[in-house]
């Protein structure tokens, strides 16, 4: 019979305890959320929802074509000047996820020959993109610029690194200005994915290449925007919607009008999810604050887990990330916070490549000192 | 210099005439569209509008998680169930793009050690998910199922046949019976892709599947769903919105959930964008009439364009394609609709496989006489 092997891997799932399933949430969940990538609370906020309601009104449901040919509005032009101007970048491109973003700019950016340098910690959609490129991919230790000068010296041709800014599983930052500094004495040109740095890092929520000095308006000791780094970032997190964009030099933002598969023969991003990133980029352009309170949050989060014994990563960004001896302690761990109303995120095998399970919470911007008790209460609480 | 070779490519493409621009339009465009793939012109219908805007104000702007995480909501559960429905499959799983369930569909069911055997005109989102996929990929000629079984008498372990229903540049469609029917007697599965094809084909737009006989509840003669036929579909096009998603047996569907990195590792789709795609779902089977009046344009179209002498492939649903002499004229002629006022698509190489050059034209449910009047005259006038 089709698809009969598909049976076996499911037996042998359900005999591991690594069955996944979808538990659909009401719109008035009771539950504390500190499982989502919601890092500035904004997904709710009655701007970005107007601003999307607003934008579906004005514009349509859907774009209804490819950006090439009816799905770039106005609006979709307006969201990319802002955003490049935020984080400090000369143009930008929308896209409609931050995972078509990254295959698009690593794929364009990355042809036959070249030579792909990506760390080992790298997000699932990094890694999609170096398998769709042409060129050769060398996976390299996590966080490691001396491994990434290795692999640049055995490459002839054009070479790319690739990096997160932040990991999504440990909340830990890459070494951003060694990375760039590797780059730029081999020539190779720097994809960082800011997924989870944007909102958080940088003045006012900037992102990590802004924080690490690798972006920004031109000035006079830099008179002209980073020409050799691209930086990939997600409509779906601190911006409370969905969509991507890639941000860069425009000779590289052409480049990938022309030449980028997942741009081109991809429906453009909805209105609504344009016209909600805008405003929630807007509301965070007036309320700088907001990044410095998730970083903050962050921190008291995870000294208080420590302080309690647990095992917790130290966070770089807004994501803490606490150990779990085994995938099904992990797994009732995070069953038992949910029985206590609070929602935490669980990463196992296979979705982390180094084995180790954990529980990973998102420290939003939002979250009331009594909110943050209650999470460290019943974490503590529910603790294997 | 990092990314130097991207100015040669520049060059290149600027002295071949083939750069690609975005061509902003705002929101109230006066030009006549038969560019887009608002199949049944519901993209700015106020139910579907209305349908987005509530759905961020009750749900968010955002879905804040992949969908194993926060991101399935009971919206995207009541639009699953109500899509699989229509559509005639057991299940459904939605996903952010069409571009995204056609990359899971094809990796999830092709593993290492298997056979894939795509259709030599598949859209690039069927392509690239042969690329990503671990199966290995055997292209086969356009809509030819005795090339598929030859293909097929090739292989020994699992496989599955890739193709769209109808294909996205002529308009064509598959022999989805002929498809089925080579597939079932090798054992292999069959995944399509709907795009062009729900809400245009079939019983009150069910979809090509469902026209072919493929699939539709149980009844007495076929007492089960089809266990081996998987269907892809967006969003994006006859439902005016955005996002896509996999309709199949429901063990398929399970697989997915646990195996497909485009779902497990992206944001869901935002509320708004479910929203607009339910409403528009409930519009089109209040009104089924819109998916024959949509194929009644098409048909007409393609009449008084061959009877102006123009050389138009007969359409198999809603998009009517002209050939035209070479890529420069095609695009002169797409540029001289537009002076017109008429918005036409213009496909050409590099994203046309065949190299053929040509005007895409869609048939949209809601043109009016006097528009289609206008729309063959202009097409007439500006023809190279
Ligand atoms: C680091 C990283 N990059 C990219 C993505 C994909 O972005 P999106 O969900 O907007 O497609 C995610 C998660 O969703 C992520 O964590
Ligand atoms: C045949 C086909 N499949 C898939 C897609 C991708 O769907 P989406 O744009 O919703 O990502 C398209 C066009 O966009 C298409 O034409």
């Amino acid at each position: 019979m089709a698809f009969g092997w598909i049976d076996e891997q499911a037996r042998a799932r359900g005999r591991a305890g690594l069955v996944r399933t979808l538990r659909p949430r009401p719109a008035d969940s009771p539950l504390l959320d500190l499982a989502s990538n919601d890092y500035l609370g904004l997904a709710r906020h009655p701007e970005v929802t107007e601003g999307a309601a607003e934008a579906a009104r004005r514009w349509g449901g859907g774009a209804t074509g490819s950006r090439l040919v009816t799905g770039t509005t106005e609006l979709h032009d307006e969201l990319e000047r802002e955003l490049a101007a935020f984080c400090g970048f000369e143009a930008a491109l929308v896209f409609s996820s931050g995972y078509a973003a990254n295959l698009a700019a690593i794929t364009a950016l990355a042809p036959h020959g070249s030579l792909i340098v990506s760390d080992a910690g790298n997000h699932a959609s990094l890694i999609d993109g170096c398998r769709l490129a042409r060129g050769t991919t060398q996976v390299v230790g996590h966080a490691d610029p001396e491994a990434v000068r290795k692999a640049l010296e055995t490459g002839g041709g054009p070479a790319v690194v690739v990096s997160d800014t932040v990991f999504s599983v440990d909340g830990d930052a890459a070494p951003l200005s060694e990375l760039a500094q590797v780059c730029r004495e081999f020539g190779a040109g720097l994809v960082v994915d800011d997924a989870h740095g944007l909102g958080v890092l940088g003045d006012g929520g900037r992102g990590a290449p802004y924080a690490a000095g690798l972006a920004g308006a031109p000035h006079a000791e830099y008179p002209e925007y980073p020409e050799d780094i691209v930086v990939t970032v997600t409509l779906s997190k601190s911006l409370g919607s969905q969509g991507g964009a890639v941000l860069g030099p425009a000779r590289v933002i052409d480049h990938l009008v022309n030449a980028a598969r997942t741009f081109i023969f991809d429906t453009g991003l909805a209105p609504a999810a344009t016209g909600a990133a805008l405003a929630a980029l807007r509301l965070l352009r007036r309320e700088p604050e907001r990044a410095a309170r998730a970083r903050e949050v962050a921190a008291e989060l995870h000294a208080r887990l420590t302080a309690s014994g647990l095992e917790a990563v130290r966070p770089d960004a807004a994501v803490v990330s606490v150990r779990a001896p085994s995938p099904e302690r992990a797994v009732r761990w995070a069953a038992d916070c949910r029985t206590a109303g609070l929602a935490v995120g669980c990463f196992r095998p296979p979705s982390v490549p180094d084995g180790i399970s954990r529980l990973r919470l998102t420290a939003r911007a939002d979250l009331t000192g009594g909110q943050l008790d209650r999470a460290v209460r019943v974490i503590g609480e529910t603790r294997p």
